[in-house]
């Protein structure tokens, strides 16, 4: 279903972006999120399903409201 | 971790204030995102750590985007 795997792709672009422009490595960011860097990594490609708590931490580590991550998306 | 049960929380909460105001029952307006109703009942009850997909398809049977749906979370 191309548009449900489509979310997960947006999203990862948008987390990316996010992260890119805080200026912090993968790892880096991984760590503030208390996830591993292998699955921020999958998080990132899209590869992952991502569940609100771990949608929360990534707004958090990032300084955002979860409305405001999901923006655009 | 009350943090993190908390999103969960809010967002059942959310969800069921979105439906309601549609006059969606919880069976017609799971039926609508294609979901099961005792899955439906256990987010707005905060109990589902619910994921990215199936919160795109509760967005979209609500008409809103994702981030209208997380607003104020």
């Amino acid at each position: 279903m191309a548009k449900t795997a489509d979310i997960l792709e947006n999203f990862g672009q948008r987390v990316r972006s996010l992260r890119t422009a805080k200026g912090l490595s993968q790892e880096d960011f991984a760590h503030e999120c208390q996830l591993d860097r292998t699955y921020m990594g999958g998080i990132e490609r899209g590869e992952r399903n991502v569940a609100l708590r771990n949608i929360e931490r990534i707004a958090n580590a990032l300084g955002i409201s979860i409305a405001e991550l999901m923006k655009g998306l």
